[in-house]
C-alpha cells in the first residue's frame, strides 16, 4: 500500500497516482489532499494521528513550501513503514509515533536523503520526486510479509542513514506549559491550537491527562466550560472542552464551530484554568 | 468491498481506512465524506440513492450526532449487503431500497445491535466502533460468491435480529401531501426540500410521477416554471423543474444554483401548483 | 484501471462506481470530481496534464453541460488508452497528448460514437451512459498486456471511427499571440488564463519556452514581476511568474493567491511584456 497525503487539492494528486501506477500496482490510499496549506507542522500533527492506524505501508507525504529550493528530500523508515517527504520536519512526529507503536521506541527510526538531481519541474516535486521514490521503495524495498525492508532500503538509496546533526530537519509539536498548585495539581495550562478540523473543533497541544480531575475550565477567560466526554453531553450550540480521539484537549461546540465560539485559530495561545 | 460514507471531512476517514486495513484487504470505496453534517435524514436520502447501484458489499455509514451518548450501534442486513451504522435511522431508507432492489421486498431486512463496550474514544466511533465492525463483517461473515452471509452474521454478532419495537430507531423520508381536483389530478402538492446538492439543485421529496402530465408549475408562487427533461431545455440562467436521477422533483437553474433562485434550503416547504 | 473525472462533486461519482463495480472489478482511480463546473475546456486542460502520467487505462471523463440534449456520447482511443466522454470536445486535447506520448503522433486517435438510446435519466448520464460504457470497454475491449484493444473496441461499438467532418466536436486550447521585435525576440505576448488552481495560481496558455530569456515581465501592466523557477525564490507574499509543471506560464504569489494579486480569472486576457 502507498498512502498519499498532500496540501495539493485537486487534481494534482492524480498525476502522482499515474506516476506511481507506471511503476507498481500497489494499492493507493488517500489520507488527505486538503492538509493545511504550506504548514508542515499541521501535516505532522495529522499524520501522527492517522498513520499509526495503518499496517506497514509506504506513505508519500508532501506539504512543501520549499519546493524547488535547496531543501532536501528524504525517506524515513519507522518500524516497517516508510515515509517519503520533503526534509522540513513533517515526517518526524509521525515517524516517532510509528516507531513507538511498533515497539521499537520512539527514536528508533532512520532518515535517508533522496538523490533528486534534476527533477522535471521546480514546482511539482510531488509528481517528479516524491511519487517516483514512493513507488520505487514499494517496488524494490518491500517484503510483503513484513513491510519495508530496511537493508534493501539502505542499499536502494545508496546512503547511510543521516542523523539530525548530519542535516535533516527535526520538528516536534510544542509542549504546553503547566503551572501547578501546592498540591501538585495543574493550576494554569498554557497551550496552543495546533489545527482546526473540518467540524471547527480547535485542537490543542494539551494532553487530555492533564485535566483528568477537572469538571470545568476557563478557556482564555471564557467559561467556565464543562469538560465532557462527548458533544451530546451539552446542549446544541453550547461550548465544551473534551479530550479528542487523538488524546488532546479540543475546544468545541455541540453542532457548531468551537474555533468561532472560542475565537481560536491555528497557532493561537490557549490558557486553561480549572474553575 | 467496504464502502465508506461519513460527514467527517478530512482526514478522519483515513484513520478508519487504516483500522480496516489492519483486518482485511477488501477494497475500500469512498461514497462521500461531506454528507450534510449531523443530518442522518440527508445521509439516508443519499445512501438510498447510491447504495443500490453497487453489487453486494459492506457499507460503513457514519453520520452520528449522538456519538458517545447511549445511542446503540447496529448492523443491518439487506439482501446480501450489510450496513454498519449508528442507530439513528440513517440505515433504514437505504436498507429498504437494497431489500427492494434485491427482490426480497422492502421490509425484508434484519437489524443487529453491535456490542461496543468501552471504545477507545467517545468522539470517534467511526474509527473505534464502526470501521472495526465493518472489517469484521467483511472478514468473517462474507461469502465471496454471494455477499454477506446472514447466518454467519447472526452468529458473529451473537444476537437475534431486533425489531423496531425492540428498540432500533426507524426513519422514513417524509411523504408529500397531495390535494387533487375533481378529475383526480394533483391540484396542489406540498412537499419539502430534502437536500441541496453541490450544483445547488434543491431536491424535494415529491416523486416525479406526480407531475407527469404538467408542462409548467408554480413553485412557492414563483413561476410558472417549465417542467423539462434536462437543464439544456431552458436558457442558461433560467429556472426549471425536472425529475432528477433519483426520481424526485428538483428545483434547478441551468448553469446556476436553484436553491438560491427559488430561496430553498434543506427542510424548506415547497408547494407545486400546475400552471 | 478505470479513472473517473467529473465536475459532479459528491456523492454522484459514487453511483458511477457502483455501476462499474457491477460489471468489472477493475481498479477505480479518482482524477478529480471538482473540475470547473460546466467547463469542458478547463477539463480538457487538466486531463491533458494528468492522463499522460498514467499507464494505459480507461478514462471516464464527464463535464457535460449538454446532458440530456442531443449531444452525442463518444469513446476515443488514443494509444492504448480509451476516453469515454460527452461529445463536447473535452476529450480531444488529452487524446492528442496521449497519442503523442505513446509515439503515435498527436493525430493518431480514433473517435467512436456510443449508441446511448434511452438512458434511465436525462440528467445523470455519468451513471446511465458513461460509467456503463467505461466498464464495458474495460471488460470487453481490454488486453491486460497492452491496454485497450482497438479491434475489440471497434467491433464492440459496432461502428467505424468518426472524423471531425462526420460530426464529432473538436476542441483545441487557444494559442497565444506573439509580437516579436526586430531581433525576433517576443516583445508582447497576448495570452489567456485557462484555469485557476486550488492554490490560486492563474495558469495561462503561454508556453514557458517563450519567456526563456527574460528575468522580469510586466503582467497586464503589473510589475515588473520576476520570472523564477519556484515560489521560494521570492519573499512570502510577493508576486512571481513561473513555468508550471504543465509547461505553461503561471501568475502566482508565494504562499498567496496569484489570481487575486493579479486580478485574473479563468478566461481573462493576460499580456506579458519583457521588462
Amino acid at each position: 500500500m502507498i498512502s498519499l497525503a498532500t496540501d495539493f487539492g485537486s487534481p494534482y494528486p492524480a498525476a502522482m497516482k499515474g506516476v506511481i501506477r507506471r511503476e507498481t500496482d500497489a494499492e493507493l490510499v488517500d489520507i488527505a489532499h486538503d492538509l493545511p496549506r504550506g504548514d508542515p507542522r499541521a501535516a505532522a500533527f495529522w499524520l501522527r494521528f492517522v498513520l499509526p492506524e495503518f499496517p506497514p505501508a509506504v506513505h508519500c507525504a508532501v506539504v512543501d513550501p520549499g519546493v524547488g529550493t535547496d531543501r532536501a528530500a528524504i525517506v524515513v523508515r519507522a518500524g516497517r513503514h516508510a515515509i517519503v517527504a520533503p526534509d522540513n520536519g513533517l515526517a518526524m512526529p509521525p515517524a516517532r509515533a510509528l516507531a513507538a507503536a511498533t515497539g521499537d521506541g520512539m527514536d528508533d527510526f532512520d532518515v535517508f536523503e533522496i538523490d533528486a538531481a534534476d527533477p522535471a519541474s521546480a514546482t511539482f516535486h510531488g509528481r517528479d520526486v516524491f511519487a517516483p521514490m514512493a513507488a520505487t521503495v514499494r517496488a524494490k524495498a518491500w517484503d510483503s510479509a513484513v513491510g519495508v525492508d530496511d537493508d534493501a532500503l539502505a542499499s536502494l538509496l545508496d546512503l547511510t542513514p543521516l542523523s539530525p546533526t548530519d542535516g535533516y530537519v527535526d520538528l516536534s509539536l510544542p509542549e504546553p506549559t503547566v503551572e501547578r498548585d501546592a498540591a501538585g495539581e495543574p493550576a494554569t495550562i498554557e497551550g496552543e491550537v495546533l489545527v482546526v478540523d473540518g467540524f471547527g473543533n480547535a485542537i490543542t497541544n494539551v494532553p487530555g491527562g492533564l485535566v483528568r480531575d477537572f469538571d470545568r475550565l476557563l478557556v482564555n477567560d471564557i467559561g467556565p466550560v464543562p469538560v465532557v466526554r462527548t458533544f451530546g453531553a451539552v446542549e446544541v450550540g453550547a461550548r465544551l472542552v473534551t479530550v479528542g480521539s487523538h488524546g488532546f484537549l479540543e475546544c468545541d461546540v455541540n453542532d457548531g464551530r468551537g474555533a468561532d465560539a472560542f475565537d481560536l485559530a491555528p497557532g493561537a495561545a490557549v490558557r486553561f484554568v480549572p474553575a
